[in-house]
């Protein structure tokens, strides 16, 4: 995986500088880097590694609520892309056209697909209906391309990999259901694999998806006290079905349209579990999608049974299902132990002659770095324990993080004086005019409202800059 | 899935029409369509999800061979593609070119990848050292495109998804041995988990993939007679590795080559199992890759008991590991059957309450029809051991027709009249010059080398068409 070529060398320090930190994480890691392709990636082994794992988990999670797998085409005729009027105008600033096949010119041009409703959409319009062609719960592992103008790893890219969700049902209600129940399984992916806490509700207005009738969201708090919007889901009401002519018989015999949702996860999220977790020492992975759960490094190998001892645990462990590896390479253990440290495998267990003739090893958590001897012979069954208590106290730390970073505000000096020494969310009312917003966003370098919400009690009646009675309570945070 | 819309009617018979039957078998068990953007499918429920089991059983046999999977961008920037002129000159007719991003004309045009070997080497070119940087055996799973002017589903399309594996070595050797280890793979996964047969070996010079020094194919014989080239392995030799300065620092402090290989399987495959397994009645899946293995088939579900039992005996299937779905639908039992059997179900279990009474089920095979009473408390295990056999049964099957349709000729009548009455492979010798080959295709009405036959003893020492010396022995056939 690493070359001797690369010096285990300290990178910039989290609190020094944020985002050279993360770049440096993410080149020393090996995760992706920039390829010859403006402003595209190449997901490398060890960062593409942790979006399978991720994938197998979201995958089965839909799974379990009906969502069926499909593939519709990369490229979306324009015709097709121009028939939702608010759709259009979101996304033809950013998207790539093909205008050559072979070596002709097309009559038509197609755009390298920035998201599929489109497409969806076309397909049901010829395909459904009857009521009993209803639902369709569809979704697509895919990449999208938008033409953006500033890009970084995993964050924003011309083209990343996301899954899509689409969905169109019978009703309001039954449509509206699946919008919440697929934010529903985002957050729980969040929390339960990732071990990333989050805020989440519905966008304001302005920050919704284009041509959504309402888009919820889920916003995670990376370290450095900015947001970054993790996942989406969107509900359409019968917009779309309306502009592609989709609708059905129902049971009264009646023509009615569909309604429609979409929602999607992508590779950002990869940036957030290194944002969140990371420390100076590199990646920290939570056990649940850490590619490697743990990595066997022998102490002084060259004496006698050290190697074959350390090769018998492998063994063990691998037949018990543990995602786990060894460096029996020729170098040093310290240089071993910080090239664990920046992959950000969760545990490494150590092994040396004096282990094996007390018949025992010592485990050591990447988190907190804690060392743990275990008796070799439970070796089998604490390492998944203390791979457990891993994810479950990473989760604690960022839930407490995120918890201190969390306050209100009533007034706009307050608010401003917040941003500067409590970083992260902070609740205030508005009136839901987007000028105020704009305002607001001026006055404290960049605050915007991440998400509306709708189950507390207002800190205040008033916007918390004109004034005027509020229509909403939000959380405001400076985002990615 | 299936509404009560779509009739289930007798689809076109095999042997009288073998391309309407397999467009209809497609369309009937819902496997794709075309979509609005010409040449290209929607892969819907029931293809995709064929494709994700075999996607899981070849990335499983990939992985224990040690390759590491990763995502390169879909867009190559003209001069890449042009770096490696053999490449270059095969792939540019047909791809397609985007030349606008977002509102702006770009300085240099991209075409979206038809296959992604430049991409590889430019990656590798700039960040392989030294020989401890070597092997990389990497592979995607993506979607390809090529401009393709006629099309078929699965079998050919502009769009298609498949894996594409790349690696580089230090040593020719190592080269070679990873290009027939990954072919080996291929056939392992044909046979065991595709049930279908094949030959393989080494394409002759004019149908090697642009760029290759050797590649190595797998041809499987549809039921129709023709060859499906069906995945194929490539060595590169150092040819790409030298176009695009791919150089390593030995132990020997020396600056050398790499040696490149890469290994495609297409959702073409998907094409081969309906070809070769199925019947008038529709699809027939080997269970291995059926994404349901079994459906429960109520009879006389209006009667007490029949829908708790039947309801009871989903449960204990799906607790058991099965894919098992239940159809309770209110549609007669006939229509039922028949669209198990459209759909290539490998079994479906009849239950109703005389099944009840007798404390028993009726187990009927897709592939032979036969029904099998298993009791109640018994179909637990003993369904497992159905599915094994049908599965055993139908690579037994297909394997006899390979045989039946292999067959040899030393002069060109024999040839000839060869392809009129047993269709399928026939071994012939030849020169190895184009023209022959050529003359041969005219004669015969389109069979052409399909692989070279590099251990078994020659049927002639006379090239077919010439009868100058032979440099080759072949397997001749007519492909899709």
């Amino acid at each position: 995986m690493a070359s001797e070529k690369k010096l285990v060398k300290s990178i910039t320090s989290r609190d020094d500088n944020f985002a050279q930190w993360y770049t440096d994480v993410v080149r020393e890691a090996e995760l992706c880097d920039y390829s010859s392709v403006k402003g595209c990636l190449n997901y490398l082994p060890n960062g593409y590694a942790i979006w399978e794992l991720i994938q197998a988990d979201l995958d089965a999670r839909f799974k379990a609520t009906g969502v069926e797998n499909v593939y519709l085409p990369m490229l979306i005729p324009e015709e097709l892309l121009e028939k939702e009027a608010d759709h259009v105008e979101g996304f033809a600033p950013e998207v790539a056209w093909v205008t050559h096949g072979g070596m002709e010119r097309l009559q038509e041009r197609f755009c390298i697909r920035p998201t599929s409703e489109t497409l969806f959409c076309d397909l049901w319009s010829k395909t459904v209906q009857s009521y009993r062609d209803l639902p369709k719960v569809w979704n697509q592992w895919n990449s999208v391309l938008r033409w953006e103008k500033t890009t970084r790893p995993f964050l924003r890219s011309r083209e990343f990999l996301w899954q899509e969700g689409h969905t169109i049902h019978a009703t309001y209600e039954e449509a509206e259901e699946r919008t919440i129940q697929m934010l529903n399984v985002y957050e729980d992916c969040y929390r339960e694999t990732l071990a990333i806490p989050f805020v989440s509700g519905r966008k304001a207005e302005n920050e919704k998806f284009a041509g959504a009738q309402d888009t919820y969201t889920i916003e995670a708090l990376m370290h450095d006290g900015k947001a970054l919007q993790s996942a989406t889901s969107h509900f359409f009401g019968s917009g779309f079905a309306d502009a592609f002519n989709i609708k059905y018989v129902d049971k009264d015999n009646q023509l009615k349209s569909v309604y429609e949702t979409s929602w999607g996860w992508s590779t950002r999220s990869i940036g957030a579990l290194i944002m969140v977790h990371g420390d100076d020492s590199g990646l920290v992975l939570p056990p649940h999608v850490a590619p490697v759960e743990c990595r066997v490094i022998p102490i002084a190998q060259h004496k006698e049974g050290v190697l074959d001892r350390a090769d018998a645990l492998l063994k063990e462990l691998k037949d018990a299902g543990y995602r786990v590896k060894i460096d029996d390479s020729d170098k040093s253990p310290g240089w071993k132990f910080s090239e664990q440290e920046m992959l950000g495998i969760p545990t490494r267990i150590e092994i040396g002659p004096k282990d094996i003739e007390n018949n025992q090893v010592v485990v050591v958590r990447r988190d907190t770095r804690e060392k743990i001897v275990v008796a070799l012979d439970e070796i089998v069954v604490k390492l998944r324990e203390i791979l457990e208590t891993i994810q479950q106290d990473m989760y604690k730390r960022a839930e407490q993080f995120l918890q201190e970073h969390i306050d209100t505000a009533t007034t706009l000096p307050e608010l401003i004086e917040k941003f500067k020494e409590n970083r992260g969310f902070i609740k205030a009312c508005w009136c839901g005019d987007e000028e105020c917003e704009g305002e607001v966003k001026y006055s404290t370098g960049g605050a915007s409202t991440r998400c509306l919400i709708e189950d507390e009690e207002w800190v205040s009646d008033k916007c918390i800059y004109c004034g005027k009675p509020a229509k909403y309570m939000a959380y405001w945070g400076k985002s990615y």
